[in-house]
């Protein structure tokens, strides 16, 4: 058996040995299934930057550009932060550059991973499929709010414990609770995550949709990794 | 209505505003369960220390000293941080000077807090009921292990969010997460966290007849809180 582990909280990643493990990093509402949804779709590759300025000027060598900050579009992007945009028949073949309040800095965080994977409900077989074709343990980074621990991260994280349950046991506490939270929550995760603090501050912005879209599971068998700077499909 | 929130390590504590709030410091197994145990059956004060050699130094003074690093006693002290050590008869009247690993450090960075109290499953209704009678907003401050969320003290958090759900709402998610898995678990508390990281770190050490003692609910009907650096009985 292998070993997953879960962190909450980018605030906590120094608690974790990364090197060598598998990190997925997750943010529902919405970065990662944004990322999942646009490669899934067609997007050829995708620039996670903490930086506004920098990921801003990406414009000009060619990438469309994607902008979120507490939630809403930055002035001045291509595209805000929801998925709908990210699958828009028009990225086909295109790179985009994106940065997002809390997932790009999760990945950020996490480079002395051996691989970074972006784990979303939409695609959670799929990562659960392509971490047992390894002998690698674990560590599911939850991109939370502003540091601050959710719902939606943790549930995810309690997913992906339940699908790897035959090849990864749990490291410590964490993952342990947040399974039993998922295996009572998961017949019913909209109802649950539509009442989450995000899910609300995102509803005064009219994302009611982006939100039941991002609940749903397997809707894509994609990996998407980080390789050289860019997300891209695994294989 | 006023609000509760729940604070999982000490080390997300910049993300909460404590002034003005009370704080319930937690740490289930062992600081906090010892500071009701000692004070419910005749200790006359309780001073929390975060640093070893300070808390030694007391003894001159008079104190009996509780001194424990990574779940064992601390090699000068009176006593280690087994609830069975502060029940001890020699020590009604007595003051008890105590560092650990943990907990200590929680109370520490609570201090700007308008008030602190010791919360453990063993006077769980004594500070709902305590709480209810003040009209404040509430921080439950997990101990968690040496910065890692645990299960114990999470547990803690949810079963005062049960218990004062009439006077007080979740502040986030977190309250929220921890209540549902509390009300999962709460008829078998000790099958759950006698399997926690912590309880299994323990369990070599010996103390599982703490444990056992350490998970049950409402042992006690008192209340300790923190007035001039010390830990004393409510009212």
């Amino acid at each position: 058996m292998r070993n997953i582990d879960v962190c909450l909280s980018p605030e906590l990643i120094h608690q974790y040995e990364l090197k060598g493990k598998i990190v997925v990093v997750v943010d529902i509402l919405r970065a990662t299934s944004c990322m999942v949804s646009g490669l899934a779709t067609g997007v050829a590759a995708i620039k996670p930057l903490a930086d506004v300025d920098i990921c801003k000027g990406l414009k000009q060598e060619g990438y469309f550009t994607a902008g979120e900050r507490n939630g809403s579009k930055v002035e001045g992007f291509d595209m805000g932060n929801s998925p709908f945009e990210y699958m828009e028949p028009h990225l086909k073949g295109q790179k985009v550059a994106v940065t997002t309040t809390n997932g790009t800095l999760a990945i950020e965080k996490s480079k002395t991973a051996d691989q970074i994977v972006i784990g979303a409900f939409l695609n959670l077989t799929a990562v659960a499929k392509y971490i047992q074709q390894q002998d690698k343990d674990v560590v599911v980074v939850c991109a939370a709010w502003k540091g601050k621990v959710n719902l939606e991260d943790s549930l995810f994280a309690g997913a992906l414990v339940e699908r790897l349950a035959a090849s990864h046991q749990p490291e410590c506490d964490v993952p342990r609770m947040m399974v039993k939270l998922y295996q009572i929550e998961k017949n019913d995760l909209f109802t649950f995550v539509k009442e989450s603090s995000h899910a609300r501050r995102l509803n005064k912005l009219d994302v009611f949709k982006d939100i039941e879209f991002c609940v749903q599971e397997d809707t894509f068998d994609i990996v998407p990794v980080l390789r050289d700077g860019h997300l891209v499909l695994a294989g």
